[in-house]
């Protein structure tokens, strides 16, 4: 029986947000959401938008309050664990319908509403780099002579460390997509497009009762394997040929995604040379991974493993990018990242090698601990031959 | 065998906003896309993204330019009908990698390579309302003193009238989402989970070779069929219970959508009376469509029928929306349309009546001809009980 995170669990991240907000002297947090990058309007309301777009507004006191489109309030409200909702025009959808005769809140009663009529001084806007420009402008006029602050920083060190509910998400997420790839195995045929392919992918994860795909997935064959974001197409996949199966589900919310290389035969040698050095560095990586640990060490360790065994020129993306409600979410974990790993951040170890030819990925989730990671996902770290 | 739209029809269209350009003597067109709003871009360069954005240049005289983000280079290859491709950190997912080592073009790079050298002095925007924040002040940067004007109608009017190739991806798209709707009649079964239902629907598209949906599907039930935008969930569905599927996929990036009101068992009285209505009106709608015909005039039919069946009380939404690469686009059909219909515009006939306890929706695409439209699907427009 599916259960949800808790009102009360919801209500905890408002009163974090409100009690930053209070000691930087700030009077409302606004953050937006859309269709393709929901994450901060999950994280605080459950609401996730489909076809138009969304804000959570979050006064320093009192109520937050959902600013819907003109056609979401039936869908919002089966699924907001915010009370209040208003709808304005500006998250209308991008076929800009008119609604004639429908009645709409602006951004300036909105926030007249949540400040109970005090002006405002100002406004931390998280997640401006995703935010549309009609929407932005709506709250920049409401906000008068108020100032607008980049305050991405508010909601990403919040939603870095997770809960144990948003980890049973997150491993049951990742589990189903692991039953996804075992359909793909068990009826994948030479002959059939990529994305008949995708098919036995997407029919399981929904049937072990995934809400959506994480991303469209990548069922790439032959040279299309080296795309580093992709989607399956409607290639005849071969035998012999290398595929690499990089899929993931949402459950409850929270993503997964699970990448394994694989072939329909024989995998030729160079390839399976390749895989072969993706598995050790899938476990290099993964061995490396634990709480107190500075990122860029993890990083340096990965790329000295690379070097000494004369791979570093199929370096193509690596070792590990954040994950949660987004499959990719902050922090990524780069050369020059300057932060340390904490108990309860979950990565996606995510290791990607090739070159104009061909590429292989292995990529898992896991969880910091104290002692090291738990694994989301494990099984099938080998060379596929079907 | 698949067969997209031809590189040849790509450059018709760009030639075609050159023309328009130059008439109004503007030097560039810029338009914008993300993985939910993709729509201009595929239509200028079959360019589709994935957790990055892009944009397409489209200078007065010479060559587009397809700027993408730093990770979707092989994959824009692969997929886009324009040549030369320029990266921008702008374009970057929202989690926002720094990518040290790669090297990036700017705004400023592009618009002096997309005008030689010359500077702008006038920018036609299309598609202001879905671009985000960051993208939009690279280019207000870059584009110096040059003014910006909002120039949605330029890509609008162009994307409203569908060619023969373009109507064949649609209805082979509506065809495949006819297909999906026969796997859920035949595999639902009461106790299941509408998401599970719903992976009879999205298996079965894809394995008939779509590329992705066109939306999350709509599987719902009982009072949550009265959502006008939704989204399968983990309730359970019944015996007896209005359900609801409205589920729609893309095929050669075309996207198409069928709505069907059904019961598992006896359809309760009053919900029957209403799936009735809607089967009426979507033959009033529908046979009142053609080109010549103001869209103010369709929609006083269609209000004027539910008023003299004493149902306008149950409106919810309707009677249709223009549709293409999106599900959903321009034009919308109100009650203040101003504008009459024409050969080759294609419609979804939407249908969606309800009250707060339930609601029940018919759709299903049509393009408009001369003497009436051409149906994408027909099947199933019955009261149906399994």
């Amino acid at each position: 029986m599916f259960s949800e995170i808790s009102k009360k669990e919801y209500k905890d991240r408002i009163r974090k947000i409100q009690k930053i907000l209070q000691e930087k002297d700030i009077d409302v947090l606004v953050t937006f959401g859309s269709e393709s990058e929901p994450q901060n309007l999950i994280y605080l309301s459950n609401y996730w938008p489909a076809f138009e777009t969304a804000c959570v507004v979050v006064p320093v006191e009192g109520d937050p309050i959902l600013v819907i489109g003109p056609e979401s309030k039936t869908f919002a409200m089966d699924y907001t664990k915010i009370d209040k909702i208003r709808q304005v025009l500006e998250h209308r959808e991008s076929s800009e319908p008119n609604y004639p005769g429908i009645k709409l809140s602006t951004y300036e009663e909105i926030f007249d509403e949540a400040l109970n009529g005090r002006a405002i001084k100002k406004i931390a806007f998280s997640g401006l780099t995703i935010t549309t420009l009609p929407v932005y402008e709506a709250i920049r006029k409401a906000a008068g002579r108020g100032e607008i602050l980049k305050a991405d920083d508010i909601l990403i060190q919040l939603r870095m460390i997770k809960s144990q509910n948003e980890i049973a998400f997150m491993k049951k997420s990742a589990e189903i997509t692991m039953k996804s790839f075992e359909a793909v195995k068990n009826n994948v045929k030479a002959g059939m497009e990529e994305v008949e392919v995708a098919g036995y992918a997407v029919g399981e994860m929904f049937k072990s009762k995934a809400e959506n795909l994480a991303y469209t997935p990548y069922l790439l064959s032959g040279k299309r394997t080296n795309q580093a974001i992709g989607r399956a197409s409607h290639k005849t996949i071969k035998k012999n040929e290398p595929l690499q199966f990089s899929c993931g589900c949402r459950y409850g919310n929270y993503s997964s995604s699970i990448g394994r290389p694989f072939c329909i035969g024989k995998m030729p040698d160079d390839y399976k040379s390749l895989v072969k050095m993706g598995i050790e560095l899938q476990k290099v990586v993964i061995g490396t991974l634990k709480a107190g640990m500075p990122a860029s060490t993890v990083f340096r360790k990965y790329w000295e493993h690379l070097e000494k065994a004369g791979f570093s020129r199929f370096f193509l993306y690596g070792p590990c990018h954040g994950t949660g409600i987004m499959e990719c979410e902050h922090p990524f974990l780069e050369s020059d990242s300057d932060y340390t790993l904490i108990d309860g951040m979950t990565f996606q170890v995510d290791i990607f090698l090739g070159d104009s030819d061909y590429g292989m990925r292995f990529e898992d989730g896991v969880v910091i601990r104290e002692d090291g990671v738990e694994e989301f996902t494990s099984s099938y770290r080998e060379i596929i031959e079907l």
